[in-house]
């Protein structure tokens, strides 16, 4: 009780978005085990009683893609929503009805919110728990539409279904010296290991991933670790590319020629086994200059092309059901273009969605730890003061290849 | 030897394709082990030796779905093409590479040619076998584009790598006396059962079906063997919902309210567990009357809108890569405006392509030689000689809620 | 408040084991929402709170094969536990932490207690709970060495985490309608669909059953339901086996003659492509006359003879880590005498252990409400009262062909 | 056919089994396209005619633990039977069926022959082959009651359904550049891979591999291309051990105190997620000194006490049906005593046989050729001259830590 107090004194320093292309760091209140009011809660959710939740001190926060949706102006993300669904943090207070874990426990958590009872969560869909968002399936803290969980771009976060959701690392001492890491647990990590999974990668497998930003590096570092023979990453980005080189992927410029053009100089054929979608409807057309357009359904025709018959297609880019910025009124509604006879004819597959964070996250957990995988490395993970969050944003949108790992608290030795 | 004189001597009738809307049985070569020149026939297949062949005496072969879209002038087929890819025989004539299959065996033949040799053969994936089509992956008798296979619409007919492609039954009499199930066993019974299971059909699961031509009741038929609690079939045909109905569906009229709705009527709630896409390319816009036009994504956004999030659809309904008859020039060249946002927000997954009948022949047979399944009645086989097969092909265009298996030879009392 | 008071004046009678070869109908208390010392709980649960219960009025509870161990003295279960882990109840009383289920949901528990957060429930591995027994992982209602859950042959129990356990009836009215079905449940319809799955059954299946008690033939329900094409039972006692030809089963009596021998005349060939042991560790040998004794390998000896190279062999039966009334020292210490080679030859595999009844309840419950199966009616259902409960586990100790149901309240008309 | 004769001339020198401990190379006819009379050939296979076939000239062929079965006098094999299953060659000629293989080609054969017609060929279960022995399914060259394929420890050699069977390398030069690694694509690459897959290996598991023999090895670095946190490797030879830290994993010595403790040390838990047998039935007891005798059961026993619950064993070491050899009758019949209540307990799965090579070896292709994996460093491949096997076996069953490969021609340098 003590320490809630100390820490309620201290304040609640958070990001919050305030406008398209605006974020700031503003004072919101230290978190209760109660959903209150507030810019994008869901109504339905206003006063909901959360004693199965814990209060973390936030160890580290993440700057994701997704968030960079809502402060482009892409989304109906209301001003004063509190932005961040990548989050590690210390436990400060458990709620009456936790029983597993304890005050001080250094925990990750999926970004998914998720209640762990009900028929998805007992199925392991975590990323569409029933009884968390009163909208539709699926959940996420900080993020427009997804019931109005508070995010953790801030120093203190509420997390609820404490006992399901959290996942604690074994040791505090170890788990701070791996923090850049073991950051990456809670969204991107998994969620490029999903791609890469549900794209069938296996040992052996030759794997190409669209998009080289920090969820499509991920996807790389994830098909190396499920044992891929080669990976190569497209982007038109050529500093995210030599990012991916660097720790062994294949690259290749989409903006320079033909993407199967380009496998087949690297492969000696113009297909691959497996192909991930780590872009989503943000894609812009390639191959006629910079000035190229949007062009939603780009990487997904693409991957139709490159991957080969019999192949799947895993997506864990975001296609939107309705995207107000679009470029026409189709694109608008979430609707796109796609070459489908051609998937068809190849006999692919395709799986889409959040990743279900909880079905992965301790299995590469235990990689980390165990030294088999450096993600921090891979994705160039920086770690900046909350305060200094709206830089991150921006040197992120304008295409910096680094993750922004804020740090708002006294965690970190920036 | 003497068999072959004889049979050469009655000649091979056959189905050809005679231009958009016509169908004839003429009289064509009795097959010999290598491929010739003819209508459809691939230049680079021209002359193949095929001494792993064998030559059957054709017992039943069915009109199917599939060929009407070139019936109907949709493709690019060449006048004079012999039709048919569901064929059940007898072997008259062994190729001197045959080890395992005799002359007298009866046995089923998957409609996808392959070679038991490539590299997705050896993965069971028989539907994209990479030998036996030059142009592509995936062949098949009688089909355009598929390498130029002589259908089998016929007499007799040439089965390639037949130790590796025909399931042999094990006792004669048994399958005569079955044979209007059994012939279900070279395509849609398998392509309807490969619908259910990639659609995730499994004990217990609610199961909608769009389409209740032959493959969409094979389909249901298999979704009731997989062990479903319900299955509902949808089509605009009243006669075909009858069909369904007869063997225990239940059916909606979707020109007579959405499909949410209906479903909710039925199950109390607007989403099944499972979808499959029985209808394809050529589906029809509905709820605006009898007038309403085509429309190719009709289906598989009604689908993704009724599938619970976490579900799977299952699209065994062919889409095509270019479609001349096509209604705008997006549909021409195969592509389709999805409503993929919607599919992505609820994590569906997809699988399309041709159905590996290889895969599941085997385990139908057993199903239907211990009586546990009835296909023949549930897509109401109905045998007919090959001279009726024009008539056949056009009730069946019609809308006749009736698969049409002809007798080409003397093995049917019709 | 007022139902617990009135519930508690009315008693709470149960079974309980009261030495070798006797239960008796005793009064104890009513539950709480906290485990107390008795016969069976483990010192490391005594005093347990349980704020996420559920206090049940019990609708029906069923006599399993597994409380007969006990009973016969085979294991070190103590004078006075309280038996019974088959568990329908209504609920009566939540506790404080309890979010999702309410006062009258009827409910199936399943037999596995499990706790709904850690490692294993995760994984939707239910049977090894790591966080509700302190000797091991796994536990269930009223078993020796399983925690000291109380049992649930009672007319009140307690239902830890039972947001997580608890599988609701949608409606109250069809659940007491077909309760019979429905209690199965809470065991042995999912432990019998867990073996048939176990053992690789699937559509077109060959299927043995070893074993024609309740599980055996939930087994063999189960295995038709996933579309085996013919279920072949068998045992030494010819009541049983009637009662599995009354629902489609083939049967042979084991001591008639071979295994083999008696598959060959059904079948054509002396192996299956799926066995299920159903019978654990009293098997007794057969073939030598009703004298035959135990002879724990026996039934596994046997599998491995008759599944097919490349098979499954699924193992409900129990087998034990200790046996004081086995034969022999080695049988004493759970060591079996296993013709290990024979199984290698033929690359077969074993899937042993509890059934994590979660997995597959709701699937089966639906299976049950569109009436695609009776399990009651192939089990042979009885419902006896409470008191009766000693009659019920003499007569299914003497091989009664039944299941016995109890009916501690008034839900049931007997 | 020129090549024919000049090789016909050379002769062709093989590794025969002359009685126990005993090898010898002799000469042996060049083969033709039929299988002919000799030491260990079935009579229901002589005369059988392989115009499917291809004869190799031998690049490698390397001498397996399975072989040294035979030589140790632990099996029923006939004096002048010829050794040797692990085998990649140059085609010198091609059977008039050969189709998609050409001379010239370098291939490695999987060590399981299979026809790839056969009903479990088509399943992919290419180790039970059911028309190749005409004694039981499945099928090896050069062993002992597998049909009497001649062995490949030779110049030349036959090696039948080869479009089926063999596996060829993209590139001539570069299979030549890497060949100690490609090598070990015919048996233990493959066989471990599958051991550790079937314990269930997946990216961030612990695993225990128990044997670090060749096959132990290749399981260990399977598990680490799986992406496994960590292996542990036990022996009771520390050249063995020290072989297995060379590439990363952790060790224990089984004879220096018990393996749960050794773990515990490693891991802080006395349990893995995965174990696999890769000893078989040759297994010695350990923890009494160096004269422990043979105790067939130990390891299994052993892994059942490491698994944790859930968990599941893969067992690639061989089991046999009956062992001449064995130190008791129980184990002279391969019966042994299991502690099977221990493994049901924990809910444990079993996976025995063959390795189906064919299922992995042109994954494990693609890892060697993109550098993914360097196997022949893990085992510690070390090639000698045909002439040389006498020593290699001797060396090799001395426990030398080495895999000895075999030059029976001028493709290596030595």
């Amino acid at each position: 009780m003590k320490m809630r107090k100390k820490a309620f004194m201290l304040g609640n320093k958070a990001v919050a978005y305030k406008g398209s292309g605006v974020v700031e760091v503003i004072d919101i209140e230290y978190p209760t085990f109660e959903l209150k009011e507030g810019p994008g809660v869901n109504p339905a959710n206003v006063g909901r009683k959360v004693p199965h939740g814990v209060i973390l001190k936030t160890v580290t926060t993440n700057i994701c893609g997704s968030d960079q949706h809502m402060v482009r102006g892409r989304t109906a993300a209301p001003t004063g929503l509190i932005l961040g669904h990548e989050i590690t943090g210390e436990v400060v207070e458990t709620g009456p009805d936790v029983e597993f874990i304890n005050v001080g426990d250094i925990v990750s958590v999926p970004f998914n919110i998720a209640c762990g009872r009900c028929r998805n969560c007992k199925d392991g869909k975590t990323g569409i728990c029933q009884n968390v968002n009163p909208d539709r399936p699926g959940s996420a803290y900080g993020y427009v539409d997804m019931g109005g969980w508070v995010g953790g771009q801030a120093q203190y976060v509420l997390v609820p279904y404490a006992d399901w959701n959290v996942l604690k690392f074994p040791d505090r001492d170890q788990a701070l010296n791996k923090i850049l890491d073991l950051t990456m647990l809670s969204d991107i990590f998994p969620t490029g290991f999903h791609g890469a999974l549900t794209a069938g990668t296996a040992v052996g497998s030759t794997v190409y991933v669209a998009g080289a930003g920090p969820v499509g590096l991920a996807t790389a570092v994830s098909a190396q670790l499920l044992g891929a023979a080669v990976v190569i990453v497209g982007d038109l980005n050529d500093d995210r590319l030599a990012q991916a080189r660097s720790f062994g992927c294949e690259t290749i410029n989409v903006g320079e020629g033909s993407v199967p053009d380009q496998l087949e100089q690297l492969l000696g054929v113009p297909e691959v086994d497996a192909a991930v979608d780590a872009v989503g409807f943000e894609a812009r057309s390639h191959g006629h200059g910079a000035g190229a357009g949007e062009s939603p359904a780009t990487v997904l025709n693409s991957l139709m092309d490159v991957t080969g018959a019999g192949g799947a297609i895993g997506i864990p880019g975001l296609y939107v059901t309705g995207d107000p910025g679009a470029v026409d009124d189709a694109a608008k509604a979430g609707t796109l273009s796609l070459s489908f006879g051609t998937g068809w004819a190849k006999s692919l597959s395709f799986t889409t969605g959040q990743c279900p964070v909880m079905k992965y996250n301790r299995q590469l957990m235990m990689a980390i730890l165990h030294d088999k995988v450096n993600i921090a490395d891979a994705v160039n993970a920086t770690a900046i003061s909350l305060d200094d969050a709206p830089r991150g944003y921006a040197e992120f949108d304008a295409g910096a290849a680094t993750k922004y790992v804020l740090s708002p608290n006294d965690y970190l030795e920036l």
